[in-house]
């Protein structure tokens, strides 16, 4: 398989859902107009998508045929957009670059971005909601979600990162915040398209486990990439975990063991896809991108 | 009926559902002690709980029986937390009081406020969405209020209320602001009630007419009370939309007008409730109480 084509045309359902929705009628009627381009330009960015991708690859994995896909991945997206508007936030990580352009509370002022991230993470959740297929399903996708963005997931994850900012954390404090902060999200992407797809607990399980490693290993290339990457490949700042006196994989374990603890997990999470057909190869494909990418 | 006894034993289940969410043994377990903190302090504050009040006595005049509507109605409590919060940080209307308690981001710092906001939004979906019933009718309440909390709701209320300060605002804009920041979760909560107890559709408008009108005049009344009103009455500052040049009711049609509009919604309010049995006085003597409250 071509993953390129792949990824491009996944990224290109999932922006065509997110473009329709930035421009919706209800939007355009019914949000103020600085509300509505602050959601729009911090949401058509110029993302990878690759929680989407991670969810229509899994869906697809496990067999799933419908395109009812497309809008509960894209919904995944507007959670992760939310999360950087609110962590690019002054009182969070003060970060002025996102995606090589001006954070939304720069351009948009700190009120609206931090009401743009709100009708995000709200707006996840009504657009499941709007999804025309077996309502039991969808709230199984919606109780993964909340679950996954919540205080036990993704809010724990980042309040856990920056109360130990400066602080030396040790290594059970690192695993939690990666897990958390970014595994939980990747892992919920993965798991919600097995869901979808009517996994059987024996596939979701590894599915699960797949999400789980995968998901610390992108945030573990992340803390790697954010040292030795430079600003024009990363479209933010780099070098600023080591400023901030976050604790990173590298801080703790140096660059060459997370190097190959990611190494390890990536195996491992192909590994568990070892019972799956070719259906999976985008997934594997993906894990290994994951590795290698260089932003 | 005895409105006072009505009002105190509702808020008693709603005030121990909350107390069991929040000392959760899953928030023990994995969420970081102060964003638990910061949540619990938030919502643990001595509210009056109306909309989850107004949610239970909504579904018991249309005929609902069942406890599941505690949960159900709980969570709008946790959204409106979660507005509370965020309303109140510097960037929005730098409140340092409410409940007459210092503001969440005064006790905790702006970023464990902003993240114990964004944890009480995802988590009312989770509860939602963790209540052992009918799938259907669980989506049609998630549909519900991620409608009403969301940029064409509440969200989209607060971005025009923040956008408009100092400036002179057209009687629609006042509109849109009060029937989207404060109406809707309150419409919200009367319609989930009204959806809980299985409401026909005229049973269903009905009781949509109720919730506008008390909804609206609720937010007219918070103007009056913020002008007449003393901060020991109110447990946060006074007169401060004047100081703030926010665009209110009494600003744009005078104290004795503006009363007279919240009487005259109120009157309409109980006469869409007409055709209901007793079994709607607590609605009835809720939207009187709405009128008359002093804090």
């Amino acid at each position: 398989m071509n993953l390129i084509h792949y990824l491009k045309g996944k990224k290109k359902a999932v922006d065509g859902f997110l473009g329709n929705y930035v421009s919706s009628p209800r939007k355009r009627k019914d949000c103020p107009v600085h509300l509505r381009k602050a959601i729009g330009y911090s949401l058509m960015a110029g993302g990878k998508r690759i929680r989407p991708v991670l969810s229509i690859a899994s869906y697809e994995a496990a067999g799933g045929k419908s395109n009812n896909i497309i809008p509960v991945a894209s919904s995944i997206e507007l959670i992760h957009t939310y999360s950087l508007i609110h962590d690019d936030l002054p009182a969070m990580d003060n970060d002025d670059f996102r995606r090589n352009k001006p954070t939304a509370h720069k351009v948009f002022g700190e009120a609206a971005a931090i009401l743009a991230g709100d009708a995000l993470l709200a707006d996840a959740f009504h657009i499941i909601s709007s999804v025309s297929m077996d309502p039991a399903k969808l709230i199984c996708v919606i109780h993964e979600l909340a679950n996954a963005c919540g205080p036990e997931g993704m809010v724990g994850g980042q309040a856990a990162d920056i109360m130990l900012e400066g602080k030396k954390a040790k290594k059970k404090d690192i695993l939690y915040i990666h897990t958390h902060k970014t595994g939980a999200l990747i892992r919920a992407s993965v798991r919600i398209g097995a869901i979808m797809a009517d996994s059987g607990p024996d596939t979701l399980a590894s599915l699960t486990e797949y999400g789980e490693k995968t998901g610390l290993a992108f945030q573990i290339i992340d803390d790697i990439l954010n040292i030795t990457g430079t600003k024009a490949e990363m479209g933010k700042s780099t070098g600023s975990d080591v400023a901030r006196g976050k604790n990173t994989y590298p801080s703790i374990f140096g660059l060459r063991k997370s190097e190959k603890i990611a190494e390890k997990l990536i195996d491992e999470s192909i590994e568990a896809l070892k019972d799956f057909d070719k259906k999976a190869d985008p997934l594997r494909e993906i894990a290994r991108y994951i590795l290698a990418r260089r932003n």
